[in-house]
């Protein structure tokens, strides 16, 4: 097949994938979004999680804090090399606390790394980076994230 | 032409479907909105409305209480068999109101079913299905949504 | 190749020009940004700024007010011909000002001009149309903006 509609076909692969994964993190599925990684995979969540139990185990942990999720994913940027592929993501996710019934909006990206394991893409790592969170009375405002990756300093930043 | 190919067309168009379907909701065209639906089509906006007209009614019933409204299309999640499909989509949106100019942001699903007739791929069925509400004050705090279709109960949701 | 694989190699291209466009903005590089204008081409960000320098001055202008920015692409809709094209695609952003802390949202709609030069499509024209903003307080709810393209307007706008 022609070179560029293989790389769409992968890309859009890949895509669903993420699509996939965050189906299964708001139905509250979190061994359903871990079977989204390679065995060997690793999750980076504030801390490194390899392989898919661990994997669930840090996604179910996280999801009992929370009622509802639900992640709006765009933006996706992959960059794919044969059977391997990175790529950066963005976010977008609303959420609702068990305790509280607060708010907590979530702004950031996904980096990832993918293969291809007989037709079927998986991460091989996904690593959540923040760029902004906002909970009830803004309390967050001068929380700091990472922020977007490779952001470039300026004065206004010192 | 490769079956690959073809699915990811049809993906494709039906994506295009919706995103020409929020244009016209967001341009306050409940006609050309209820246009993106087949003859005998329905739409479930909290109640079941039949046929085109039925459902340019109830969206224009809709769309009278809001000054702006900004449908955000995300997570196409279509599965094509031949000339029928299905699919999961998220929104999120934003909204001013009529009557206090106040804000009111929504999160929810839409659940379709889709025939290409034609040619044209059009909505058969689609339901809006919310997952979160946020409004000044957050005064809907405490207020229930379906939530994620098929969302797993946790001892949290007890 | 068939028709409707090229347009949809082309809207690919597209698609990722404007995240490439995205990730450098978010990327505080208005440098970076501006090269996806044509050398000729034409931003319009409440005002006309003609080429790259022009316009990648506005851009850091623009920028120096956030500490961090982030533009969530959806909607994308472009009408392709040969190597024109135009767009019509949405964006919601959430910001944080430099001065305060304070966040920022902004909903709005991206106008586009494009041509494929020697392969690659750039921007010829790329106007920013807001829909809505919101800030602390929901100050800005009587602000005006102008609205989504060809909005069609009911009694309720009288």
């Amino acid at each position: 097949m022609d070179a560029a509609l293989q790389e769409m076909l992968d890309a859009r692969a890949i895509e669903q994938l993420m699509i996939r994964y965050i189906d299964r993190v708001d139905a509250n599925d979190p061994v359903g979004a871990a079977a989204c990684f390679a065995e060997d995979g690793v999750g980076v969540y504030w801390g490194d999680y390899h392989g898919r139990e661990a994997i669930a185990d840090r996604l179910a942990e996280i999801l009992a804090g929370f009622t509802v999720t639900s992640h709006h994913l765009t933006n996706v940027a992959p960059v794919i090399t044969g059977d391997s592929a990175t790529s950066q993501a963005y976010v977008y996710a609303f959420h609702r606390r068990v305790d509280s019934g607060d708010f907590l909006h979530y702004w950031g990206r996904w980096v990832d790394e993918l293969r291809k394991d007989e037709g079927q893409w998986l991460f091989v790592r996904r690593e959540v980076v923040g760029v902004g969170t906002m909970v009830p009375g803004d309390a967050e405002r001068g929380r700091s994230h990472p922020g977007h990756p490779g952001r470039l300093l300026t004065d206004a930043d010192h």
